[in-house]
């Protein structure tokens, strides 16, 4: 893409409105802008991460078993009053009239549309386990909306279903979904910790939060010392195998939130304790048949007899996670992106436009990167150039000017560690495979 | 994907709620569910068109140089007071509040928003010209939703609008947009006619409808025979060109819905002429200021002078295109993909699990397609492995049999013409290139 040609609008000024670092970042790269209260549309830049993070998720939901399907924003009432949830659920939720004066509402969550899509069409035991999943809109109307994308009204949720005939299986399924987040978190470089959290109105027993470390975090977080020291990126698991050795082994250690944290556990655990900032980014649960029973989610069994089945949930915020990846990536001049999601790999930077000799190499730049890289074509003065890219957190800068250029060679600027090399132009495409 | 694990719930007979073809077939294939009236689930194979016909969107918005972005679903009022289409737009338009008592609404279109988001960070003429483009879904509060897809309420749409200095180069925008639309159905197999329209309430005086012909289409249309004997599919298009005398070229034969039909002219085409039945898929806008002036969108010229944007606006319903395919593409059997958009490439069909060599030839066989095949390995009798993958409709199966397995070989049965081969193992691995 040509930064002449994209729509970029970058601000210099910090916006007054904005209080956390990702959202006046996100403000000042062009990603996104506030249409209503909470409601944001996502700039072309803003876009592509979100498509990015959305398919990491989507590889590992599916990696993990889950299949996808997508499930409507808008939701009948009745189903939420066959759980007992649609009084209880109060002002949060965004309440509908339609034309024919039907109640329905914008769905904030999806556990009781699911239980009658999976009530409606799964008769018998021999087609479980079952888990389903989806990416979609969902709308919680917050009292005080604010911090960007990171609490926002309307915002892009994953959220997982899982389906099993017995306690032990629904353990099974929930391991998975706890392996996969794991996974999911690891591959956009974020180090997820699983704290053992409440259920609240969901209900159930059992369930985790998963926080991701971050300096500017949302919240205290105490964790043991083996969580930050641990790589989750080239674990390989087997989603066949039994998965509760693992799931024990990253559950059995001291992880809480401040509201939970036991001091005792500071003397005990001494200098192996770290007390750090998180953002929850994930939740699952396991309620066993709060929703089966309420909405008779029932298969047959092998002898005829009724199942009532179990199940679990299990999100993911995906639009939130954007936010919380430049929290945890990001510098005075900007944001610096993992390069797995980052919106272009490469930013190259023509320093004179307008010069032959530094317009051809990036054009021929340009050609071979063809759409992991943005040009800076712009008739602009290098300082702005700089600038704008170290805000925008493209993982490499490829800088042409009309000195290097005259001998063959370019400048390549990772912008995570700052160093530079010069490189001939045909050594940077071959240092990226182009 | 593994039958016996897929959630795929096909129906045997035809479900006495759906009217149309596609709407039946849709629900027998297990594609989708209604959730509520004109509201519905996209089940795991409907999922998988719905996002392949978004992408082959995607990618011709993409090659005509439109940029995409995502609006959100839910918008403030104020902003349709502003064009003064809040009172106009009626009881299709779901309105609703929110829990400050503030007006909203569920976007029944985007012209209001995007004109908004271009207003405010757009202040140059040589940031022009821009195409801006999302998909997304959208509400329309239909009095009567039917025909499954083809007019629920909720529904996917990819909207674009253009945004130019000139009337001249606004007319560039529209035609760009134009020919992406030729070639976006074409590579789905659609024979698409563009007709001329009326702008109705979205404004404008340059306006064209495409429709695509189907023997069970919605409406008949009387188009020129050319247009049904050209074929768009391998049509090299470059978006630098001028297109006009393409555009030209497309909208100077005679193709008209039946309202606008003049008798007269079935007398001078004679056998040129030719009735069929068409689907509205499409319909793209050139409303000049319409929005611009009331939303005062304005850049500054080159001189510092405020020049008011020229507009255009584009939408396919995504989602309504699923259902058209299937009206174009279907028999008494099932539906019958084109496989631009099939959700799977290849059906296999294990005549008799259990059997060694049949179980060994499949997993062989499935291994190799990947992600592009269903695998039927239920333990169900042949006839209904036949007519359920005839019913979903996948381009080719691929059956394996005792007895031929015996000698090494499957069969290979082309779904849209019924043509059986017997060939190898081996060569039917060659014939897909896995």
């Amino acid at each position: 893409m040509r930064l002449s040609a994209y729509f970029l609008p970058t601000l210099k000024e910090n916006p007054a409105e904005a209080q956390i670092v990702s959202h006046r970042l996100m403000l000042r790269a062009g990603m996104i802008r506030q249409t209503a209260a909470g409601i944001y549309t996502w700039l072309p830049l803003g876009w592509r991460v979100l498509r990015k993070v959305e398919q990491i998720v989507r590889e590992e939901q599916d990696r993990a078993g889950a299949q996808e399907l997508l499930m409507p924003t808008i939701q009948a009432a009745e189903l939420w009053k066959e759980s007992g949830r649609y009084d209880d659920y109060g002002k949060e939720m965004l309440r509908i009239t339609d034309r024919h004066d039907r109640e329905m509402l914008y769905g904030p969550t999806n556990e009781e549309m699911i239980t009658a899509v999976f009530r409606d069409n799964v008769k018998r035991y021999r087609d479980l386990p079952k888990i389903l999943y989806h990416i979609q809109w969902k709308f919680r109307d917050e009292v005080r909306p604010r911090f960007g994308v990171m609490r926002g009204r309307e915002f892009l949720m994953k959220d997982a279903y899982s389906f099993d005939l017995d306690p032990a299986a629904a353990r099974r399924s929930y391991n998975r979904m706890f392996i996969a987040y794991m996974r999911t978190f690891a591959r956009m470089g974020l180090k997820a910790i699983p704290m053992r959290a409440d259920t609240g109105p969901i209900g159930g027993d059992l369930s985790h939060e998963f926080h991701i470390l971050a300096e500017t975090g949302e919240s205290a977080v105490f964790v043991h010392r083996d969580f930050i020291e641990t790589d989750w990126r080239n674990r390989e698991v087997d989603y066949d195998d039994d998965l509760q050795p693992l799931v024990d082994e990253l559950t059995g250690k001291y992880a809480v939130t401040e509201e939970k944290h036991d001091p005792a556990m500071a003397a005990e655990l001494g200098d192996k304790l770290v007390c750090a900032r998180g953002i929850e980014v994930g939740h699952i649960f396991n309620f066993g048949q709060k929703y089966s029973k309420a909405m008779n989610a029932v298969v047959a069994g092998p002898g005829g007899e009724s199942i009532t089945v179990e199940m679990g949930s299990y999100g993911i915020g995906v639009s939130r996670l954007v936010g919380a990846l430049i929290e945890a990536y990001h510098d005075d001049a900007g944001i610096v992106w993992p390069e797995a999601v980052a919106p272009f790999k490469v930013g190259l930077i023509n320093l004179k436009k307008g010069d032959p000799r530094c317009d051809a190499a990036c054009e021929t730049l340009y050609r071979a990167f063809g759409s992991d890289v943005l040009y800076d074509d712009r008739d602009e003065r290098a300082g702005v150039k700089f600038a704008d890219m170290d805000l925008i957190g493209l993982p490499w800068q490829v800088i042409v000017g009309p000195k290097g250029i005259a001998n063959g060679m370019v400048e390549l600027k990772s912008r995570r560690t700052g160093d530079r090399q010069e490189l001939s132009l045909e050594a940077v495409l071959e240092r990226f495979g182009v």
